[in-house]
């Protein structure tokens, strides 16, 4: 599905996560159209602020003034807006390598970064880059997002190679089973590919409600998300992931299959094959390949004209013998017809509508009228999906055609009433074709459905992130880290993959069904609203019978890992949400807040005061003023902090003595602490450093078991603990060297106590670097 | 070889790492008694001062008051002096866990630390430390290292255990080459045994004169260096470490295959069984089990005893048969008789003269007059090897045992004269006995050998760390881990290592006895130096022979890794050495150096000026007094630094706003950086600061292609490059959080922005830490 040119929404819709705040439900509400779909934005991690962030941010700044008494910090010793430099100059001089853009309509001077300085000087860097441009193309700036919008004739492939797809490995899914009960099982065929008929009839007129009232785009973790709560959504999201990890895997794998029925020297290499697959798609959604329509359209196309072909083909060859359908080979039973397998049966089947959404998500996408071009084109799919399914299962029955492992029955169709020559081929070539581009949809899917979900701060941020090809590279890499799992996990095999598969597709085919079914009760001004309500919930009565049935039926062939993956999903979400919260919570600015310790030490200490977090508090009403700091309030106003700077030295040589004199530039109190395993060598450093002159307090501690780290940790706890109002900055001299080798040589203490002092609080460390020459 | 009881030299010898001065050869003189030998000194970490180095000082403290313009730095908000604690606080005050100790004779007040303050309190670092003290036993203060020294009944069993129990391998590994040629081979058993017992007499002479030039302690790495230059001792100390690890493997296998004779059925299991011997002595040596005279003398006493009745009742046996040989059983010869075997079994046998160079190494461990005794002992140890190695030779031939895989030649013998009741078994049980204590004394020598190849800057500076057990831990690990790869590299048979052995060996034992040479011609004043020169010139050609033989005979056999890893070991360590002799230039105290630039920055950049480093100048002679600091002097005192901060922020959330308020609390000038991806969202930003009060400057990078890190290090060297002369100090707002999935949450930017501007001259990185909530 592309998200292909769809327009940055007009002013970022911004996620909330700044202040804190707990967003109703999934955090967005459905019927704007910004809220459509993940449209790459590079200004969404700078969220825009509302008026009363606004306002607390401009208290905040008022204090900052008041705690330094009003005085300037002061000036810098460079000038920042000196004459525009050219762009790349020949000898780099300040900002030789950055444009300088000078101040302009309404806007304020700028440093813009220029190729060279985005990417870093070392050789790893430059070869890195290097090898990106070649596979992935140069980087594109954000202006590049384009605007483009599908006409039916081209959308109506581009979005229905998912579900037309699905005719190449639905009714197999069905045979597979029916052949376990032997001949009696083949006579189920029709029956149950009539409802499968009906079914894929039924939620089409339901997405169709889906579309007119979602004309922003209505996904499933959108349409759930808003209209039941967000542990719905979240489920959906969870169902469609899943969905959109098989479709890769199964698209691959079937994909795989076709090419091996023709060739079957290659079925032994069917995991490698589709891992490679699987690494194409990567390589070229990472490169951001835009769908051209016209690209895209082929291969849909070109396997209706082909499927139809063979349908009309198989027609007039069993009209030629008077409509007899031909026997199909013996087969053993291994179990009875039960109604057990007959709805095993119907729930592998029902995979062949699995993509059959992907139109009502992608509304936006068609040319105005949206709602209405877009029902017109998912009716057209459903018809072209109903008429192909119908005609390969008559093909089937008539040509006596059964599931033989390792050769897939539209193989096995089309070298029946095509023969073996180039016509079979081309079908098989079509039909990979046509898989390939299904897996490719769920590229576009996936990483947008992740993109959403860390919208709401269900995801981690970092699938928020665009790439330089201004693709959503995390959420592509993941998508394709988790298909090729799965893929080489079941061995590439698409039977043992279709279990998997309809559980995931149909919960959120559920969810988004029963959520239109509350969206049309809660409208029930609106014209029709019964009608849609009526339609939706037949789709999500039928989609939850599959849902359920393939679930229960499923469960021990493979079910249980997407009820599973689905179960750790939600759960994994939740906490991730319950983390953004806090962090959102810890990190907004407070102006009235109190002094919040972030975090108790480390060391039980019995009998110590507790400071209890403030409560959030609301924002003052415009008007009252903010308080007057107090001196509790002050860690995030420069005057009331007080220093104390500890540089821990073990020698007198250059590095310690640079390190000192760093930290006494800043006029701020240093004390030098030494750690001696002796007394005599305490003496001895104290005689050295009175030799020195004695310019600064030195602390000796004695360590007789030459422990280091351990007590440099505990002597700024309880420094920190005495005097929690001071803000403690360790400065460690570390020396630096040219090569990885050269490390052991020297110790790595000074990484070892940046690691362990990282966890206190109000203790800030600094590495002053000594760089050895080569 | 027991360190065990050695003083701690007076004065700790110091290294001269410090002052970078080029040391001659290896870097220590011969004939000093604190030279000897890797007494653990904890103080060695920080080396005395000479005089010179102290003026230095001085001049560097004077300059650093001139800088500062006298202006003392502000006093310390905390009182280090006040009161004395408890030891051990029931509530942690600030010096609580530290035992404070006042100021006494002549001694300032100090702070020691407790057993409290060496753990970290993380689950981690608490159970690491309990699991440590249960394994390896309490730490033991410095003041610990006692004092033993041995007498001669005790010294020798300690000192000769790596030799004597070369019996146990020696005499059969020239048996397996010489049952090679089948009967005919075993015919030159007698003749090289005899060539070997007289090796054993002339390199016993030999290092007798070592004892008399070297009272101190003579190992071959001292005595080559000393004598030969740096290059020598090196390669004897290569010598001496391959010997160790194979003392340490040999040892181990051949105890294994005493054991596996006795109970064929652990021979699958050697390799198991060798590798848990060695993390049984890891263990052991880590706890510093110090050698308990009687206890360590009881298995050689024993081992002695044992081997002397086999040999009486092999020669009762035989005497009671008129002293005929029982014949060999044939065998099937695979080679003919040739100069080549020959030397190979030659090669093969003289292992068993491995370890004799121990006594001395160690001769301070006796009791005065330490030098008579120890070469009393050297004569004792011997004679005693002669003895039972001549012994077990006859047996072997009287009994007409051969060399048989699975079954050790000593084992047939005790077999074959004792039987197979329970006076077998004990001679088994104490071969393995006296081979566990051969491979213990490794344990000694090879931690100290790179104790002082690391006092000498030729191996880590780690290696100078001593454990709170008091043992050199990283050596003995070191050690381990490499006999643990070498045995089971080789599969744990002693037939395989014997080849690397030997070349080690008298690769040390030929640089040592040819030192000795040139020391005797040195000190050509000395009484009988011609005669001592003769012993260990003949100890020197036949040490050479042996070395040659083996390296050139089984080149292919195993040889060739031996020479490999003593040629690596020289290259490493010349590699360390040049690497800390730069890094001492580097960090020495330069009061009238010129501004050196550590590095040039990484960029290549046309056309900047080179700026090169001082030549180091003499220290100027007492009297004249250092020159007033310029300017370009002036990076390592305080006055002379100007400093600019640079803070990168993305939000202004509360992480942003304690990271800009520590930065200006300092009082310096400080920049704000913030990247951009669009201009509007420049824009944004640039209005949200308005908004807060504009109290500090602001530069805005616009970077389109969404590139973060790379633009900040092109903007800060750009300044660097501008304004060489600003220090410049890149705080960076960083989200601590709580659990290690929650890094995921957060990205990771301000990690690598520290990894990229760790490079960069002049640039000091802080990591303002903001820590979430739980």
């Amino acid at each position: 599905m592309p998200d292909a040119g769809r327009e940055p929404p007009p002013g970022a819709a911004g996620s909330d996560s700044q202040n804190g705040h707990e967003g109703t439900g999934a955090g967005t509400s459905a019927g704007k159209a910004s809220e459509y779909a993940g449209a790459p934005n590079p200004d969404v991690q700078l969220p825009e602020l509302d008026e009363s962030q606004l306002r607390t941010l401009a208290r905040a700044g008022r204090e900052w003034e008041k705690t330094t008494g009003g005085a300037r910090s002061p000036g810098l010793p460079v000038d920042l807006e000196t004459a525009s430099y050219p762009s790349v100059a020949a000898t780099p001089t300040r900002f030789g390598r950055f444009a300088h853009i000078a101040a302009g309509e309404g806007r304020s001077p700028e440093v813009r970064a220029t190729a060279e300085t985005e990417s870093l000087p070392s050789l790893w860097g430059r070869a890195g880059q290097a090898a990106r441009q070649i596979l992935l193309g140069p980087p594109l700036a954000a202006t590049a997002i384009a605007m483009e919008r599908m006409r039916k004739l081209v959308a109506m492939p581009v979005l229905s190679a998912d579900a037309i797809s699905s005719i190449a490995y639905g009714p197999e899914a069905m045979l597979a089973i029916l052949v376990l009960a032997g001949g009696a099982g083949l006579n189920y065929t029709l029956p149950i590919a009539a409802v499968i008929g009906l079914l894929m009839l039924a939620v089409g007129a339901s997405y169709r409600q889906t579309i007119r009232a979602y004309p922003g785009g209505g996904g499933s973790y959108l349409v759930a998300g808003d209209n039941l709560g967000r542990i719905a959504g979240l489920t959906a999201g969870a169902g469609l992931a899943t969905d959109y990890i098989l479709t890769v895997a199964v698209s691959v794998a079937s994909g795989t299959a076709a090419i091996s029925s023709a060739i079957p020297s290659l079925a032994p290499d069917r995991v490698a094959i589709g891992l490679a697959v699987i690494a194409l798609l990567l390589a070229g959604n990472l490169r951001g390949v835009r769908q051209a329509g016209a690209l895209f359209a082929l291969p849909t196309y070109l396997f209706i004209l082909v499927i139809g072909a063979l349908i009309v083909t198989g027609g007039v060859h069993a009209a030629g013998r008077g409509w007899h359908p031909l026997p199909p080979p013996r087969l053993t039973a291994t179990e009875g017809v039960g109604i057990l397998l007959i709805l095993r049966a119907f729930a592998s089947g029902s995979t062949a509508m699995t993509g059959i959404e992907a139109i009502s998500n992608a509304v936006p996408a068609f040319r105005p009228v949206e709602w209405r071009n877009s029902r017109t084109t998912l009716t057209l799919m459903i018809g072209t999906l109903v008429v192909l399914f119908a005609g390969t299962i008559m093909l089937v029955k008539l040509d006596g055609v059964v599931y033989i492992p390792g050769n897939t029955v539209l193989s096995q169709l089309a070298h029946r009433d095509f023969g073996a020559g180039w016509l079979y081929f081309v079908t098989q070539a079509t039909t990979a074709g046509i898989l390939l581009l299904a897996a490719n949809t769920a590229y576009n899917d996936f990483p947008r459905l992740l993109y959403l979900m860390a919208r709401d701060r269900q995801a981690p941020r970092l699938f928020l992130l665009i790439g330089d090809r201004l693709a959503f590279s995390n959420g592509i890499i993941a998508l394709s880290v988790a298909a090729a799992v799965v893929l080489a996990g079941f061995g590439g095999r698409t039977e043992s993959l279709i279990p998997l598969f309809a559980v995931g597709v149909f919960l959120a085919f559920t969810l988004s069904q029963t959520g239109m079914i509350v969206h049309w009760w809660r409208h029930r001004d609106q014209p029709r609203w019964l009608r849609s309500l009526a339609f939706n919930a037949t789709g999500a009565f039928l989609s939850a019978a599959v849902f359920i049935t393939a679930a229960v039926t499923k469960f021990t062939a493979g079910a249980w890992a997407a009820v599973l993956i689905v179960v750790l999903f939600i759960f994994t979400a939740l906490r991730i949400r319950r983390f953004y919260d806090r962090a959102g919570q810890a990190l907004s600015l407070r102006p009235h807040g109190v002094l919040e310790m972030p975090e108790r030490p480390p060391s039980p200490a019995p009998g110590r005061r507790q400071i209890k977090p403030a409560p959030e508090r609301e924002a003052a009403p415009p008007g009252t003023e903010a308080k007057p700091a107090t001196e509790a309030e002050a860690e995030d106003a420069p005057g009331e902090i007080h220093n104390l700077t500890i540089v821990p030295i073990a020698t007198l040589d250059l590095s310690a003595m640079r390190t000192l004199a760093y930290a006494a530039s800043f006029r701020q109190p240093v004390l030098a602490l030494h750690i001696s395993p002796t007394d005599t060598e305490a003496e001895r450093f104290r005689y050295y450093w009175k030799t020195w002159g004695n310019h600064l307090p030195l602390q000796v501690i004695v360590s007789p078991h030459r422990a280091l780290v351990a007590p440099i940790y505990h002597y700024v706890w309880s420094l920190h603990h005495d005097r929690p109002d001071l803000t403690l900055t360790v400065m460690l001299p570390e020396i630096v060297v040219r090569h990885w080798w050269q490390r052991a040589l020297h110790n790595q203490n000074a990484p070892r106590l940046r690691r362990v002092l990282r966890p206190l609080p109000q203790v800030v460390v600094t590495s002053v670097p000594f760089h050895l020459p080569a």
